[in-house]
């Protein structure tokens, strides 16, 4: 009871999350999977699949709920995107969305709940043009658009272990020179 | 209207913020500050400075917020340290925290609203045994000992751009016998 009153003492954004599945393919060719909206608000437009978070359930939890009902698969989280909570990003009240970074473990997608259809969108090139198009729902282009961003810099520290990589092995290919050099 | 009805009509977590203030020292001497409460849950343990986000506020806002009105600073955010929402972490009710890593921007510290004293701890030394005391509020010895690994991984991260100019000296020092060789 306590409880119940502390919470409802309250006004406060309610908390949901969303998500971008990644499906990896070969290098930087990889794909998301998007969701046409089956209800209101934002009705046939596209947006990243999510959902409130209930009472009682992790974040984490209500992902991986989320993801089941709306696309049959079982996802776990990479990485948390952001924390989207501007009071106007949802006509319908104040949500605070914790987005999240997941990859496939298990199934194939298939569209249930309120989700009228799914789609892959390769990030490459196909990303790009849907963010300008202004054709999706909430603020989820501007979350695309920070994936986007987190992709490249994702990459950039991959490419920055290769470098680690190359410079040890640029170091035995240098040391060995050296070594006959000591041996002369 | 329909606001009310659509938030009233789920129960859901209540989101809060977290945050941890960074004052930089010279190389690793880096203190945190925390917070004596003043008030239950854990009255007279020490947390990291918090609250509850309100309607109509952004995270990063009520965040700036809280720290106005707990310790009298102007903070900044540097990252999102994690999302802390399981339902046992607060004895009240179920709450969701966005805690984010900040840096001072304005200001001296000084307590005011629900804390009793704040408490400089220095992150090298103080911080570890300070989070197996077990006298730390809510999961917040969890959030301390993630904002550790953090710690660590940021500044690896500055060690492999290090590594990268490395490399590149390394390289020029390298590339010199080279073509000295290619010279003879």
């Amino acid at each position: 009871m306590a409880r119940e009153e502390a919470y409802d003492k309250h006004k406060n954004p309610v908390p949901a999350v969303d998500f971008i599945i990644i499906n990896d393919g070969d290098n930087n060719n990889s794909k998301i999977l998007l969701v046409t909206r089956k209800n209101d608000p934002f009705k046939g437009m596209l947006s990243i699949p999510g959902g409130f978070i209930n009472a009682g359930e992790t974040a984490e939890d209500a992902m991986r709920r989320e993801a089941k009902e709306e696309t049959s698969l079982i996802v776990e989280p990479i990485a948390i995107l952001g924390v989207y909570s501007d009071p106007r990003r949802d006509p319908r009240m104040h949500t605070l969305s914790v987005t999240f970074i997941t990859r496939i473990v298990q199934g194939n997608e298939d569209a249930g709940d309120d989700a009228a259809a799914l789609k892959w969108v390769k990030t490459e090139d196909e990303l790009d043009s849907l963010i300008e198009s202004k054709r999706i729902a909430f603020d989820h282009s501007k979350i695309l658009y920070d994936f986007k961003k987190w992709l490249k810099s994702s990459r950039a520290s991959v490419d920055s272990s290769s470098c680690l990589t190359f410079w040890s092995t640029k170091k035995e290919q240098i040391d060995e020179p050296m070594q006959v050099k000591a041996t002369e």
